[in-house]
């Protein structure tokens, strides 16, 4: 199934994806979900997608190779991230145009994405794409879009992510996020790519891999059952209902 | 969708459910979805239901409507937990069977449910019927069970629920479980009636019904969002990538 995740922040963004791709629970293997694009000090553009992987490869696959030709799509040129999101919504037709009467005997064809990033004169802005291509832009009021296996994922999200929330802090949250989806969903699964964006840095170099044996992602889980065990012992017990 | 939740533990069992039914976003209902039927000092018998309104509620009455007259289905007679999640089964197959062919073109016809409680001469029993009719019963290694909207009240129980949480603990993660289903699904919603079953009490008395305005229902999510947020707030930053 897959989990992405992209918050935005006035700090900036976090953008993490899961790394498993299964065709049934008996075949697994892992991939790199999260795409960047970079023109260091002046865009970062972040896709992340989930779905059909032979359609989301097929998608950023065609948007890296316009470099240079297709000014209109290429992720290095174009003007916004509006511009990207459409970019992407308009190639994600185009493959399930070409492959999707072929592919769905076999499953779904269609695919999503998260497209979250800042091209110098704007704000860092995210956006997520619908199976359908068209798309939706997070905003303060709503400020993170989830993608794939998103329900487990949610509650750590709607209790303690603020609009304003800064940057590590929601990390840690994304972190806890995939941890959740991961405990319930083996579609889910380690390696976690995660991109930690700094508002006007346009730089894509806070980037990490992190594997099962991490320490910093050990310590957190670790430190979060402790510490959420400790929390439930310590709330007020409910009162006797007998009559 | 409803939500429902049993427990399983060696003090007893906790069984809570919402009371919101809909038929659409725009034609909501409250109504109760835990059943008891108890002979006080000799059996409590709980039915949670979630799916077809139409459906589970003939179940159910027709459970209760067998009181003296068949005693193979009739939860004040049945001899063993696993005779009562069998009759409610084989009364949902009749339900379906008679009304399926003219609710499907409107919607699911089916529906599930929790059946737990003690018969004496029996330990505390829970089983969860699904919509074909089988069932399968909780253990210490999987001791609660979910029906309905069940992603996004798994994380907390999955966490901090062991399988000899004493009951007021377990009351108190069944009730941040629905809160947990609330805050991301409209198709549940308070009041929620949950029993909480001691073992060999035979005795339903220590039943609430929490409505929004309760003040330990209050008290416990104020409680738990600013511990969260504490807990959160304490964890170690991630390390900063950058190589």
């Amino acid at each position: 199934m897959t989990y992405c995740l992209g918050i935005l922040l006035p700090a900036g963004l976090v953008l993490a994806a899961d790394s498993r791709s299964n065709a049934g629970i008996d075949d697994i293997t892992s991939v790199c979900k999260l795409e960047i694009f970079a023109v260091p000090g002046e865009r970062v553009i972040a896709i992340l997608s989930a779905g059909n992987l032979a359609t989301t490869q097929s998608v950023t696959t065609q948007l890296r190779e316009t470099a240079g030709k297709d000014g209109a799509r290429d992720p290095h040129a174009v003007g916004s991230l509006y511009e990207a999101a459409r970019a992407v919504g308009d190639t994600l037709r185009e493959v399930v145009a070409r492959d999707g009467a072929f592919v769905r005997p076999f499953g779904d064809p269609t695919g999503s994405f998260i497209v979250g990033g800042q091209i110098a004169g704007e704000k860092p802005r995210l956006f997520q794409v619908y199976p359908a291509g068209n798309f939706i832009e997070a905003s303060p009021r709503s400020n993170y879009l989830q993608i794939g296996e998103t329900k487990y994922g949610k509650p750590i999200l709607d209790r303690a992510l603020r609009s304003d929330s800064p940057l590590d802090q929601a990390a840690k949250l994304a972190l806890l996020s995939f941890d959740a989806a991961m405990r319930s969903d083996l579609s889910v699964a380690m390696p976690i790519d995660m991109l930690r964006y700094e508002t006007d840095s346009f730089s894509a170099a806070n980037l990490a891999v992190l594997r099962e044996d991490d320490p910093y992602w050990s310590a957190l889980r670790r430190a979060y059952g402790d510490g959420l065990a400790t929390l439930v012992e310590s709330l007020p017990p409910p009162p006797d209902w007998r009559a």
